[in-house]
């Protein structure tokens, strides 16, 4: 029987994606799920991955209008689940996502105030049905988050928004995360060892339910 | 007054669109138009060149969707609309276009078959109202034109399409032309002599018709 399921981390800047993915790698191999493949969004492909450098990096100062961003980062992802993300749940391969569809609602939809029928006609084009089994939303307040990814380095493009851009983030994350039975919210302000406990006890809790929430 | 206009030229590879080109800039000027700046399409801005590099280049293999073609043939055009043409026009500047919407209608649409609901969709969320003032449709037979494409030199990734694409995108030029008031169409299987004499015909029609048909 087929039974590989299609898990995605989200959440703002310094939450604690890289962590929470190793800690749900851990978890899966103690069910022994089989081999798990890991995705990031947008990338992951090599045409994605192109794509990817092209929202992030500059263009001799030619502004990237919001719509083309989110043409783009919806090329990107089908790219991935066309080509990647698909054939390998059809191989009953387990596939872990670093972000996927809720980052565009939460970044592009919530933070650049894109309209909602907008953002939901673009999903329906771009993906269909297609949505992970389970989501783990790492829910962090954004000056802590941002404070964090700054002690990491150089800012890319979106990381240099200001404050109020990552409140809206959050603010949408946390109203689809109460919409959708699919998406755990983690609280990410707390100790990266209590964060690791959360998911752990989540993740088994959900192997528990038949993997439903 | 602010009097710019967009006009485009449209048409299957071999139409003589380059041609045609330079026949109504001869006519704009004959008209005094003043300035008129030239775009092509996928491309046309720094950040739009990259996206049509993208989508013309091979990418190790990888499969490219039919939607991501079109998701990133609307970024482009997106930021040409944004960046180069509506300024343009704000400045009474005329635009020039070597194709525009109508090519994505006729090869996304029309070529790969994606569904109208889709076409739609995305032109809306893309452009809203924004459309050429005018747009001539060099309308010639794919074997004439492919015959004279190949004859050029190496074929790019569309056009090693095979001929039915090609019967499929003429087809639907021809169709949306019929609908569209705005969109004149020019016999191109005729001599390159007798094409640019009805482009200038049309041309100067349209302009002692106030510059509508």
């Amino acid at each position: 029987m087929n039974n590989a399921k299609f898990i995605v981390i989200e959440g703002l800047e310094g939450a604690g994606k890289s962590t929470a993915i190793n800690c749900v790698l851990n978890v899966l191999h103690q069910h022994r799920v089989g081999e798990v493949i890991q995705t990031r969004e947008p990338g992951g492909t090599v045409l994605a991955e192109k794509l990817r450098s092209l929202v992030k990096e500059e263009h001799e100062g030619e502004v990237l209008q919001d719509i083309s961003e989110l043409l783009i980062m919806y090329a990107a992802r089908v790219q991935l689940v066309e080509n990647k993300i698909k054939p390998a749940l059809a191989q009953n391969t387990w596939v872990l996502g670093d972000r996927h569809d809720l980052s565009s609602q939460a970044y592009q939809g919530g933070g650049r105030q894109l309209s909602q029928d907008i953002m939901s006609n673009l999903k329906q084009t771009a993906l269909g049905d297609f949505k992970p089994d389970l989501t783990l939303y790492l829910d962090i307040d954004p000056e802590i988050g941002l404070q964090r990814a700054r002690g990491r380095g150089e800012l890319d493009r979106i990381e240099k928004m200001d404050l109020s851009f990552f409140e809206r983030v959050r603010a949408r994350y946390t109203e689809l995360a109460q919409l959708d039975k699919t998406i755990i919210t983690i609280n990410a302000n707390q100790t990266i060892e209590q964060v690791a406990h959360d998911i752990e006890v989540a993740l088994n809790q959900w192997f528990s339910n038949g993997q439903t929430i």
